[in-house]
């Protein structure tokens, strides 16, 4: 299983992902399930993945392939728009799945595989896309400024709670990080390292990219406040009636 | 959709379930998901209930019938453990499901229903049990002492957080009507009103049973103050060294 989210606030874009994969909880493996790329200057985009491995790795080695041949017909700096930035992914998505279909159908297998697209070319806004395995796609919205692919229950309620656009880009990453957290608490088919990556608006380098497992001190010390904060955050809930010596 | 979750604790058990039912968003209607019966002064059995409305209905019908007919060969007063009482309950089930089974799957519907059925009989521990559809259970143990159906995983992290055996009643009943709020405000198949019932170990009647719904001061007064809680336990987050003018 996989928890990759994104989230856009009006100062840029935050994602985040987990690092487990494998088949089942007798293999599982570290695998980063983000990925950008060296594009012209004018542009970054940021890729999240969840589903087959295999189909996702397609995908980039593709993407990579397209990118450094001055003939490929598309490729990420190719797009004039970012949606077709999203178009072009589920494309080779799509492509990548027909590949493998017929083997792994026979083995009950699924070559499916879910995307995350986020970044901004320059002179247009900043966005965020969900590719889903058929290669059509949604964009993130003002009343749900977040994009969740895989496992995506656990680490929901915090998001709705706090995100707005309005949220600063470092408030958003913390809130990136306490919704895996919470995921990975609760599913132990996600897994650390959590990957963080921020991007600010019109500025085309990833202004910040960390990985961070539990031995790292900023997760610890999130870990510990968080914790911390919901234990005070529950004693100051109200007290029922019958606690306060009135009637039931 | 439903979402009902049961807590144990040292004191007693804690039973929640929200309100909604029917086919689909355009077919939403209000079934109370909890049930409990008039039972002998010895013993105190709640039932909660997900899955098939049809099927939950027979099973508490059957139960009643039974109670009320002294040549009986099991009911909820003739078993002598609660887990024979559990294995009456997934009997019955397994029987209700069987009836309709053909006709509903011509219908391509679901019979299927899952319960929690937690209580004490005098002279041994309160307990709970999570009834399968297939008739068989398991229990609730130190390390999980919480049993949830239905919509389970966005209400998941904060008993995940909070709860341990030396939790308060109160303090387990407000966490599972955070847990219910959590749930309610992602998915809009679970709904109010929310039904909390309270039962204190070796006291053969509910302590306290309450509906609550948006308009309830009670419930008001927890939302609030659990977004405040929540609001200042992310305010309390470690800053990450760029915003302390360290280094990245």
């Amino acid at each position: 299983m996989t928890y990759c989210l994104a989230i856009k606030v009006n100062d840029g874009l935050v994602f985040a992902s987990d690092s487990r994969a494998g088949a089942g909880v007798d293999g599982a493996s570290v695998y980063s399930k983000m990925y950008w790329f060296e594009l012209h200057e004018d542009r970054l985009v940021v890729l999240l993945a969840s589903g087959s491995i295999a189909t996702t790795q397609a995908v980039v080695s593709r993407i990579r392939r397209d990118l450094g041949n001055p003939g490929a017909k598309h490729s990420l700096n190719s797009a004039a728009y970012l949606f077709e930035a999203a178009t072009y992914v589920g494309e080779i998505s799509v492509r990548a799945q027909k590949q493998q279909l017929a083997s792994m159908q026979r083995s009950g297998l699924s070559t499916e595989a879910t995307f995350i697209l986020g970044g901004q070319i320059q002179g247009q806004l900043h966005d965020l896309y969900m590719i889903y395995p058929q290669g059509n796609y949604i964009m993130a919205s003002i009343d749900t400024p977040y994009l969740q692919i895989g496992e995506t229950k656990y680490g929901k309620p915090v998001l709705v709670r706090m995100i707005t656009p309005e949220t600063s880009l470092e408030d958003a990453a913390r809130c990136a990080l306490v919704s895996l957290d919470s995921t990975m608490r609760s599913n132990i088919s996600v897994g650390p390292p959590m990957e963080l990556a921020i991007f600010e608006r019109d500025v085309f380098v990833l202004k910040h990219h960390l990985s961070l497992n539990s031995a790292s001190p900023f997760y610890g010390a999130l870990q510990q406040q968080w914790g911390r904060g919901i234990r005070a955050a529950f004693d100051g809930l109200p007290r029922f009636d019958w606690e306060t010596g009135g009637d039931t």
